[in-house]
């Protein structure tokens, strides 16, 4: 579908210690109103993702974007945030005035129900669809049985029958965002020969970051 | 440098529960004598790195393989295994006769060491010299002091200069193979509507695969 849309690499931990690492696609950056450097990473999941359960439990995760042209390496850590539906159980658990850049956006009245079907909007009906399938990882018993599930979900105020009503809200349900508040960014030139290394760590809740040229 | 190189991402996870990720070159991927139905796959470090610390710790990783062409992903779950020089100290920690996979080749008396040196060897010049820097992720005053290090140190055999049979020395005890001993394969193919999902599930120690259909 979208084979040039920008796509990243993200690790959780689980609760067994175990680390996993999944592509996801990038949606967006967003800047707080008064604080343009602390900016915040925006992607999106579904809600049944075992993902969202690990981070839920341990917000830490780190985030590996290989730009395709440069062959460049920015490595990501973080905090990671999940806002589902603000109807969703786990919508409690969200809890922006107390995050590090999040609070921020919280100070200023951000609706982040609003980002959430803008977001969810912008995608095309294909990708839309995507939420509307049992849960995934869930057992099947052969390919035939996607056959009946939705190709395409119509934005919000385009659906023409109940059932596209329906296979919007059942998506609407399970389309969450995940916010990623940066911590330490570590930028690996490869394109010169020796590669070049610059590292930006941030210091407490100030939001100061420090630049470090380091051994790549 | 090598621009068409396959590049993967392993998520590790340290001591305080915090995930990391990183690209990786892929190597090899070998194949027990007698079990082919077990193979491992073979990637390469600076034993410096803090990801050796990680993997010592914490064997468990996981691999994110996204195709270029199809964009297709594998995520493969398994056991790290760092092999360094024969004669660095963390060697010891390496005890292939109790690992899943890598018992297998320890039974027909593989040469671990050897296998070191041939993939070092395959490697180009500039790329052996990576291992020759100091520390990484070590402070650098500027980016002036990396015009000292070494651009390419030759392969085995070919040093001309007590210069460059030091350059190769250093090379060789920072480089480090990884072997990955898989225990779950995850298959998302994005090519065809919808997605398909297929997941290899390893039982116990015989190595025996269990295939599912899934969600995607």
């Amino acid at each position: 579908m979208h084979q040039r849309t920008t796509v990243y690499q993200i690790a959780t931990v689980d609760e067994e210690s175990v680390p996993h690492v999944r592509s996801h696609m990038h949606r967006d950056i967003l800047y707080p109103v008064d604080s343009p450097e602390r900016p915040v990473i925006l992607t999106t999941t579904d809600v049944r993702a075992p993902k969202v359960t690990q981070m839920l439990r341990n917000s830490r995760v780190e985030l590996v974007w290989r730009l395709a042209g440069s062959q460049d390496q920015f490595r990501i850590a973080g905090f990671a945030h999940v806002v589902p539906s603000s109807t969703h159980p786990s919508y409690d658990a969200f809890k922006p005035a107390s995050y590090l850049d999040l609070s921020k956006f919280a100070e200023h009245g951000f609706n982040w129900e609003k980002k959430r079907k803008e977001v969810w909007n912008e995608m095309s009906g294909p990708f839309r669809a995507l939420w509307c399938t049992p849960d995934p990882g869930s057992h099947l018993a052969s390919h035939e049985e996607q056959k009946n599930w939705p190709q395409s979900v119509p934005k919000l105020g385009e659906a023409k029958t109940a059932e596209e009503k329906k296979n919007q809200e059942i998506s609407l349900q399970n389309f969450a965002l995940v916010f990623i508040e940066p911590v330490v960014v570590d930028w690996v030139q490869v394109g010169c020969v020796p590669n070049q290394r610059t590292k930006w760590t941030r210091k407490g809740s100030t939001g100061e970051w420090t630049e470090e040229i380091v051994v790549p």
